[in-house]
């Protein structure tokens, strides 16, 4: 037994509540190490009369360890306990205290869950783990009203280059609904519409005012209404990190030094405000001296922006916050807005833009989820850069599982692209195959899955201003062989719940392997999906279970091999699969699958 | 290389901010595995010209791992980073994304400090690292005024018993400000003062008001103000879980059920209010009736609790607050107490009970301390009940401190006794010599150390109630040898800033063995313990460095042996030493020691 690989810390993804009388608990130890662990729990004020041992299940693994999990019902809402540890001829327990050969005689020096707290349960929204978003930039969207047009606008299709216009704006999006409902998606994500001076809007003027050039506060009031009536939800983008050097607090510290009542709404490090050899004397967003970072420990911005942040999902209906950059502000002020938004709207979703483990964020009063980067390392260095391998790609994807609570997981925001990296089929080298094997793996993951705009019709383009070109609208221009991709594993996942928050296990994870293969369940639903990321054909065998299983995208069924090979498991009859370069299989197992297809 | 072992993960004990431009850093690898780990850091926005590379110490050790620790300066307060590990003949790169043999090339994948923000970095207020603070339970300390004693009252120094009254009092404590000045305590911690009815008072009636038998708010004031004129600080029980059952809002509930406006003020969960079959229908502290837990998620309640916490602080004058059963109320709640604790006085001191790992609520946002248990089970574990050898304890430490930042073990609040557990003396059998070893551990170690009323002048007794007797004010029958005794460590403590914040070193910690010894150092200070937990005499020979080390129990030199025995470190000498049963000794390097003694 590798005690040194044994962890476990209440709280964080160790201990946590998920509902009001359950609490999660998990333990890491060596992968492979351990042939059962079991929780001992009770009350610790009456303990004598409320312990019991229950058994956990290796919920998932990752390169080095296996993760356990069980839950256990508190009546009284408090839980103190310890691990029992079985090994080949071995059993230990696990307290706070450490290591024991003996029973605990009685609850001393045992972990504690001290009480249940409603307020300190993790929940998103309810609609978000059913969503499918889009990401909108909105000057490269649509251009529904040129008589808004930025001076200089370049015509529509031209080439993005960081500083250049093309007029798009809300009106164009207004005028494209239908588009996004025929796609299918249930939710968008508009990157910053406020009034700033670049063409992507990250440096904001006024947090009050939609950009003139995009339309104003009513059409954004209307536009918000419009997709409710479609059933889509609306996410702005709220950049509370930094301003614009435009921004009337700034432009009067700009002008009066010290002696601004703003002098505090920033960090000024030197006075008076320059840039000296590349570096501003104040903070800002990286080293952009159009872009101030705001202080936000200070009374008076966080009242301002806390009202911003009331405003327009209170008095302008949308559903809820992205934030960018916001690991770089203090958690105190994101509590403090998590109470504004969840008060003017209960079901508004906060999503944070972090980029690493974010775990601190996500404990139940900041954000209800943060973009999954992580994630979308993990398939790109799979399907497009062969840096990972199936068992690379498995443990990748067991490590954040395991990072995470469940809850946590079904409302991730998982992306494959977005106007911060190359475009999706950019990465896969104009690979429509690659890439539908890549977006077969984002629809086929718990969380929420988002298109960036234009992925759906063949657009491609490298890192900014590369991938923020404008949207194709001219039909014979679109690749609707993709665009009907996408609407079909939209609606499939829509149709199937175990897609979205079942239980994933997976079947192939081989080192050296490009073929990662793995099942979702929930409530006897099976889905079992399988993918070749390489450039050659590849035949394997899928140690799948009983019954007939159908294939979405041919409808037929799956040819259980006659030879009944018991898999790894011992019990799993196995499907023989013949997968094409950056081919992809999803089986759907028969009684189910009959009534979806 | 055991890389299961090897643990970060950011925020917590393993990444926190020390000073507006520092973060410290920590890695746990398995015990004796590394012979050299360093950082790699520098500032994401512009890696290339920032990174470098700086090697990291091992702060201390455990059962099974070793804890290394840096620094790091963030000139602009970003900072990622990852870990250079060195084994014999290996060498790997530690990132967030796993190991890797190459340098990471850029700062992609690494671990991420995103930005330091000075609401939160932990900060307990400075003069409580240097504190030494003194445990009163008013009932029981000394009866200064018989016109407010409880109608029932039993004779001063009879037999306590949980239900009954000896009549002590504020003015008690009031006529015996010499004995704790004499004693050369610096704070006391009283237990609850506000009106209820048991003679512990944790049963609150009114938070607003002193209990009539124990005095008036008038008297409070002045005697706050009394002990500050001493230059002895004051710190209150906040009962803030749950009530007394003769609190004005519960006897509502008890009178109208649900109609009562203050029905959600508790957490009731079956109508009416009853207690059936032992178990209460309302949540409770444990299963006691008489105690319903306070709903403090409740508006309201936060309301009226945070006025009594801000009352107590600014109008009266108390320096902090102790937390009663701290770990049973909701995060969301303390900091909001700490919020308006801290407004009312910067320098107030909060400080939580709380029994097991603690770390959720020492991140700089709830407490400042909490009553330091695990402290507390290691040495009575060494010390009186043999069942810790030196290698556990110095393990059982070594957890510890590897387990907070150094900031928060300087603040700790160290005890060997309470109300709530056996006295010391009572765990030391009557031993005097064993109490004394367990006392010089007290007050050499990081933390503030704190003595319950009488242990100074000898009580002894069992678990609650009697811990709980009269305090001896006869001086024929006081132990006076441990007043001096306790004069003299309190002195010495003061005297020497390294016993309060130096670092803790390990000297002798051997399996088996009852001979503990460690070096404390800070700014050149070094002072030496050692302690032999047995009942036989012990010969040791001590690595110390060189220079003349002397005695402070006999003022004499030290002989270092003439043999020069070179140590574990190979560099240190050695001095040979004699310690009877439950002897320690302790040395104080000889130009600091000069001075001092």
């Amino acid at each position: 037994m590798l005690l040194e690989a044994v962890f476990h810390r209440p709280k964080m993804n160790w201990a946590f509540a998920i509902d009001s009388h359950t609490v999660q608990i998990r333990l890491q130890t060596k992968k492979g190490d351990m042939t059962q662990v079991s929780l001992l729990h009770g009350d610790k004020y009456d303990w004598e009369n409320s312990n019991g041992v229950k058994p956990m299940e290796c919920l998932i693994s990752d390169a080095l360890f296996d993760y356990w999990e069980t839950t256990v019902t508190l009546p009284l809402r408090r839980l103190r306990y310890a691990f029992k540890l079985e090994s080949e001829g071995e059993t230990l327990w696990f307290t706070e205290k450490g290591f024991f050969e003996e029973t605990p005689p009685d609850s001393w020096g045992l972990f504690e869950y001290p009480f249940l707290h409603a307020g300190e349960i993790f929940s998103a929204p309810e609609w978000v783990k059913d969503a499918v978003f889009y990401q909108i930039f909105p000057e490269r969207f649509a251009n529904g009203n040129v008589l808004n047009d930025p001076t200089e606008v370049e015509e529509w299709g031209g080439k993005p280059e960081r500083t250049n216009f093309f007029g798009g704006d809300l009106q164009g999006v207004m005028d494209h609904l239908d588009h996004l409902q025929e796609l299918g998606i249930t939710a968008v994500y508009f990157t910053p519409v406020f009034e700033a001076t670049t063409n992507h809007k990250y440096d904001t003027t006024d947090y009050m005012k939609i950009d003139p050039h995009f339309g104003s506060n009513e059409l954004m009031k209307d536009l918000v209404a419009a997709f409710h009536e479609r059933g889509i939800k609306v996410v702005l983008d709220a950049v509370f990190n930094h301003s614009g050097n435009g921004f009337k607090p700034f432009v009067d510290v700009l002008e009066k030094g010290q002696d601004s009542p703003y002098a505090n709404w920033f960090h000024v490090r030197e006075w008076p405000l320059a840039v000296k050899e590349g570096l501003p004397t104040y903070d800002t967003f990286a080293f952009e001296p159009i872009m101030p970072k705001l202080n936000t420990e200070n009374t008076e911005v966080k009242q301002y922006l806390l009202e911003v942040a009331r405003y327009w999902v209170e008095d302008i209906g949308v559903d809820g916050w992205r934030l960018d950059v916001a690991d770089e502000v203090d958690h105190a002020f994101w509590r403090e807005f998590r109470a504004v938004v969840k008060k003017a709207n209960p079901e508004a979703y906060i999503l944070g833009e972090i980029w690493h483990d974010s775990l601190p964020w996500l404990q139940g009063d900041q954000f209800d989820a943060v973009m999954n980067y992580p994630f979308t390392d993990a398939v790109i260095h799979f399907v497009t850069k062969g840096k990972l391998d199936a068992a690379g790609y498995a443990a990748e994807v067991g490590h954040q599982i395991a990072a995470h609570s469940k809850a946590i997981t079904d409302a991730a925001f998982n992306l494959l692209d977005s106007h911060d990296t190359e475009r999706l089929l950019y990465r896969c080298k104009d690979n429509k195959d690659m890439m539908k094997a890549a977006v077969a793996l984002l629809f086929t993951h718990p969380g929420v899955p988002c298109i960036f705009y234009g992925d759906e019709v063949g657009l491609t383009g490298g890192e900014d201003p590369g991938c923020r070109q404008c949207m194709e609208w001219d039909k014979s221009k679109q690749d609707l062989d993709l665009f009907r991709f996408y609407q079909a594993i939209i609606r499939f996942r829509k149709e199937h719940p175990a897609l979205r928050t079942g239980k994933l296990r997976f079947l192939l994870r081989e080192p050296g392997s490009p073929i990662i293969a793995y099942e979702r369940e929930l409530d006897g639903e099976h889905i079992v999906v399988a993918v070749n990321a390489s450039k050659k054909e590849a035949s394997l065998s899928l140690p799948i279970g009983e019954g007939r299983w159908v294939d979405w995208l041919t409808g037929e069924e799956a040819g259980v091999s006659a030879k009944e090979k018991p898999a790894a498991s011992g019990k799993k009859k196995a499907v023989a699969l013949t997968l094409p370069a950056y081919g992809f299989s999803i089986l759907v197992k028969k009684d189910k699958a009959e009534k979806a297809l």
